[in-house]
């Protein structure tokens, strides 16, 4: 209740009362629906590819619809107003969007520059609640069955102006400590938007 | 927290109980993710009553998985445990189960038999968790878009021992006052079960 000058710390307690306000459905439900679409695809689709790919469709236009409601309940100006958020700073709004809509805490490594400039960071997370009732058949083992969330990071980023390519990198289903969603900056999508990124 | 002799009244209390117990997800991006598979399965079918069937069969399955843990957490005996319980009473039950997947309070109707002596009701609520974000296109009014519904109740009171057929029979999407689900008996599937019905 007291006011933190801590950007993490109020940040959190922005993104917690936020997730009280909002409207709430049974996660079990949530879980088990997104099963019946991952199955309905698996019986259209050749291979497992090609549901991913689907999947992550689907969540970037999920992610779009997301986002905007997160800027328009956090009161911020989105970047197409004329207000600019640097890529690194881009963790502290999907850190209010993954409470929001999924009432989970993720974690975000700091902004690495490989050497060709490229920027990216890492989103951790240990409960991924899409996929609390499955467990992969042997022959859908190459299944990234929770690929709607590197989708829907990559609509929210957007959003943000910020042209990414997300990447399932490691998974708890798959038998992985944590679950990690990487993060690549492809570019700035308008002028404004993150120029300050290159200082971080 | 006084404790009602009044059924219907300790069943609102134990369903909001429950409801309250169970683990969160946000009520929007169940409703967008439903859109998406709602919206997958209009790419790949050709007409609105296909579409209809597949989400049907879908809530089926997850009705049954929804209603396997209504009767767990309401320490119920599954009929299949040689308890009993009426067609009519099947109402109570259910309107647990709408708490506490969807959050919402149902209303149901008496019992009602026709002339063949086919026992029916109807159950009812204002607002479907499921559409908020929708609007039929023109070409798609003829589109059970919360088929899924119906699918759901036949599932769970396929594991209450009763086969049912339930139908949409207004929606508020569709312009009607209210939502409502014809729920017919087609027969009682193991003897012991729902034997009392006949002296409702």
């Amino acid at each position: 209740m007291s006011s933190n000058p801590v950007s993490s710390k109020s940040t959190a307690a922005t993104a917690h009362a936020l997730w009280q306000k909002q409207p709430k459905a049974n996660a079990e439900l949530f879980a088990l629906t997104y099963g019946a679409l991952v199955g309905e695809l698996l019986r259209d689709l050749e291979d497992s590819s090609q549901v991913a790919a689907e999947l992550d469709r689907m969540g970037h236009s999920v992610g779009v619809r997301c986002m905007e409601e997160v800027l328009a309940k956090l009161a911020l100006q989105a970047a197409e107003d004329g207000s600019t958020r640097t890529f690194g700073e881009s963790t502290d709004v999907l850190k209010v969007a993954f409470r929001m809509f999924f009432g989970i805490a993720v974690e975000a490594t700091t902004v690495k520059r490989d050497e060709n400039g490229t920027s990216s960071y890492s989103i951790k997370f240990a409960e991924n609640p899409l996929d609390i009732f499955v467990e992969l058949p042997p022959e859908r083992q190459d299944l990234e069955y929770s690929q709607l969330l590197a989708g829907m990071l990559r609509g929210m980023l957007e959003m943000l102006q910020f042209d990414c390519s997300v990447k399932v990198v490691q998974t708890v289903l798959a038998g992985n400590e944590t679950n990690e969603l990487s993060v690549e900056l492809k570019q700035v999508l308008q002028e404004g938007a993150g120029e300050d990124y290159q200082e971080e």
